[in-house]
């Protein structure tokens, strides 16, 4: 279980010389392709030593453990994201209407996550936690502030949950794995909703 | 951590002899009315066999641990719950037409799970269970078939999810606890959901 309570939020994080910065992003790197090519549990330290051609020792220095490698391949595929939605290309970003960027913020949010998933699930806090990890507070931040633009006299913060909520990584995960449910339905699902809600407000 | 994975159907349930049924229902009103008066926390073995006015032998020989005692105490209170909703009267059972129903289900969930907070809590599943323990199963089946009542062309199994998830337990605790959000305000919020949806249908 790794300890995604402290997702950094855009624009964070330590300060890091500019070598360390290029030594720590090729390390990421390496870590992204094994588990892009095999899934989240090839990643160790030995593993990603290897596949950077570098030491163990290097690794270790920089993250560690396997559970603060995992958290920084998180956050930083996280800070992707974020860049997507809040300065990123239409309709996902601020050059589209908010009607528009509402609509596809969902399915961008579930082509992201599916594309982690196993490191999503590894990093599932703990019931209490769920729903106050910065991560998810940027994505409410974010839906709220669209909602409020599309619907007015909508309790946005309310809604904004329940947005969030029908796209949760476990419920998704839930449905595709137990239900046989295919993502595109999932997604269609979040445009019936947003198309639902727009059209009537 | 009590396992909720098991949560009875309504009906289901052992066959006991009508002594032990009886003796089985006095020990958990006592145990309900320490969790009313004092919370969850004050359910122990010894204080429930004080309550009983029994030996705390009597207690664990019928409920094993402090775990089956939460658990069957759950199991009680989520089938007084499940007939409300599948046979009591309207605007909850089946009286009502449809769109009526679906309005006064998440008031009554959670009213229902407000009242059982901290156990529904304690036996919060591990996520990987979270929608496929029987109690929601029970009421996803129910709220899909009112949403295929009320909105034809909708996809009842999706957004009977998304209308649980906007009332997850879990959820509703953190906005009351954490953001100081009235439970009166998310209440307020389940029925605009369901009217701005309803009205568009």
């Amino acid at each position: 279980m790794i300890d995604s309570t402290h997702l950094p939020l855009i624009g964070e994080g330590p300060n890091l010389r500019a070598d360390a910065v290029r030594n720590r992003a090729r390390l990421l790197e390496a870590a992204a392709r094994l588990a892009a090519s095999h899934g989240a549990a090839a990643i160790t330290m030995e593993s990603v030593a290897a596949e950077a051609g570098v030491g163990k020792g290097t690794v270790s220095r920089r993250f560690g453990d396997r559970n603060g490698l995992l958290q920084a391949l998180l956050d930083h595929s996280e800070q992707l994201f974020q860049a997507a939605f809040l300065s990123g290309p239409p309709p996902l970003g601020p050059d589209a209407d908010a009607a528009a960027r509402l609509r596809a913020f969902g399915p961008a949010l579930l082509r992201h996550e599916r594309a982690h998933l196993d490191l999503y699930l590894a990093a599932e806090p703990d019931p209490a936690r769920r729903f106050a990890v910065p991560a998810r507070r940027v994505r409410h931040t974010h839906v709220a502030a669209l909602v409020r633009a599309v619907l007015p006299d909508a309790d946005a913060e309310v809604l904004a949950h329940t947005l969030l909520s029908s796209v949760d990584v476990v419920l998704v995960d839930h449905l595709v794995r137990n239900h046989g449910m295919s993502p595109e339905r999932v997604e269609a699902g979040w445009h019936d909703l947003v198309d639902r809600l727009v059209t009537r407000g």
